[in-house]
């Protein structure tokens, strides 16, 4: 079968697909794998990764016609990941829209139109919960997203949900924590610096944390996500039943906490390259998130969390020699 | 100031456009009344209701030049009821989604382009909530809806509501509850019968209950509802907070005790017209929708129910006697 990867020249695509080529195949039916034949990754720009059967579609996911043209007769399954991140889409509300709200529609519509039942992975996120909180999240809790970005992750699942309810495709979306920790460059995501005091203080560089570091983030690595993306994909439907969105597990920790953790990795002197200075505008954004969920129905599905944060900065620095200083 | 009711030729549309005309002026400024110097009304086709100060535009939703064409430079505040409704969206997929979203996103995107705050009062429904619902549907219920219809609606409040905390409009979402007894004909939606067994045997006319008589619904008749609209409109921003979306008051009432106010009404004889006979495709929808509601925010903010069933019955006696058969 073929596979498509929207988004998939970013961080967490060009990870889903060497997972995806690493496995070879997907249960698409019970105790049954179909071999993965190829991958488009569609994206605004290529990515790094290289393989045989991987092939690049540079395009834009608001164009009908440019998602249309991404299936082929053996499309089956969809990873879609493709989104202008919170802090874009809350500056530029217009290009939220155009690509996160019109992107997805485009998406479910093209699959709806290759009439067999496609598989879709939506990569909604946790900025769907925001505003006045219980103290714990739990599956039941009604999303009310406090920015834009949020508001059309949530869209997106509502439509997800409808599309699979019509019998138009099977779809599931998972609600992601905060990736932590991110690698390369900051990105225009509001929740950047939760990466940003791990990454940058291990490359030697100084970063500025813009928030108490009492503040508290629900987060799981990259590892522990891709994971969680592939164990979402190939769940049969009855494991999800009519709901189709879910609250991924994950880890509250503080900055605090992050910050105990790096020492613990990489010792005192990092440390010394962080300097706190609150940004009010970031403040008012992060203190409407969610830090803390019960996560009850994932762990039921079989979803798991990263262990603890120390375990996060030892994976990171594992998987990225080239991005520390003195490692 | 200008005002546009879109869907204003409906049923619901006439009747608010017709109280808009009596009270003259909409309280837009705290304790400062704006005279309402015209109404255009958007819809599909024209209404009855002749007025100076009313206008007819018959065009299509879903078409952004044509609903940019409403606008004055006076124009200050929209009530938009215009909209595929529950049968007709679930049987017509693509034409729900043209109509419910598509037609939603244009009018935001027009009222965001006067730049100056348009009030914008969105007519959600109770159809947002289905599936696995408590006994009692609350404030702080999520809304799972369980047709395109609701899926539609529901995210119409989330536009709403990001259009409002961007500053973009001034909106607000009421779910109106079940409209009964609705006068005319039976149209596509999906709550018809609990309107028609009141409407039909009055007129002389049989009818069929699709339904257990034991089937609860939330309902309100067209009177109250016409006041809760009002009365949502005129509101200040402050009474509604950052939550721009609400539960309207209604009452729950049984299909048998509908028929029992029938016959406190109008007697024995419109009851023999009543001809009860299950159909599985409407029962199956009606038994995921919500009859039970507290209602606690829209009553602390002033919203008003019916006072009973029979009371909804007389109402619509009095104010259709054209379409009684000796009475």
């Amino acid at each position: 079968m073929h596979m498509i990867v929207t988004g998939g020249s970013g961080f967490l695509g060009q990870q889903c697909i060497a997972s995806l080529l690493k496995a070879g195949s997907l249960e698409l039916a019970p105790e049954a794998s179909t071999p993965i034949r190829s991958i488009t990754a569609f994206d605004v720009a290529v990515g790094s990764l290289q393989h045989p059967k991987l092939h690049y579609v540079v395009g834009d996911i608001a164009d009908p016609h440019q998602v249309s043209a991404l299936f082929r007769e053996d499309s089956a399954a969809i990873i879609h990941l493709a989104a202008v991140v919170s802090g874009t889409a809350e500056a530029d509300f217009d290009l939220g829209m155009r690509v996160n709200l019109d992107g997805t529609r485009n998406l479910l519509q093209a699959a709806r139109a290759q009439n067999r039942l496609i598989r879709i992975l939506y990569a909604s996120s946790i900025a769907v919960f925001g505003g006045d909180l219980p103290a714990v999240v739990r599956d039941e809790t009604t999303p009310t997203p406090q920015g834009s970005y949020g508001i059309q992750k949530y869209i997106g699942e509502q439509l997800v949900q409808d599309y699979t309810r019509k019998g138009f495709i099977d779809g599931r979306s998972v609600r992601i924590p905060t990736v932590v920790v991110r690698p390369g460059k900051p990105n225009g995501a509001a929740s950047g610096f939760a990466s940003n005091i791990i990454r940058e203080p291990l490359a030697g560089r100084p970063v500025v944390l813009p928030v108490d570091a009492s503040t508290a983030m629900w987060v799981a690595s990259p590892r522990a996500v891709v994971k969680m993306l592939m164990h979402a994909l190939s769940l049969a439907p009855s494991a999800w039943g009519w709901h189709r969105a879910i609250n991924l597990p994950g880890l509250t920790v503080t900055m605090q906490e992050e910050l105990a953790a790096l020492e613990a990795v990489a010792g005192k002197k990092p440390l010394a390259l962080v300097q706190q200075q609150a940004d009010p505008a970031v403040l008012r954004l992060v203190n409407t998130w969610a830090a803390r969920f019960d996560t009850a129905r994932a762990l039921a599905m079989g979803f798991s969390p990263d262990r603890d944060f120390e375990t996060i900065v030892r994976a990171y620095v594992e998987d990225h020699p080239e991005a520390l200083r003195d490692a």
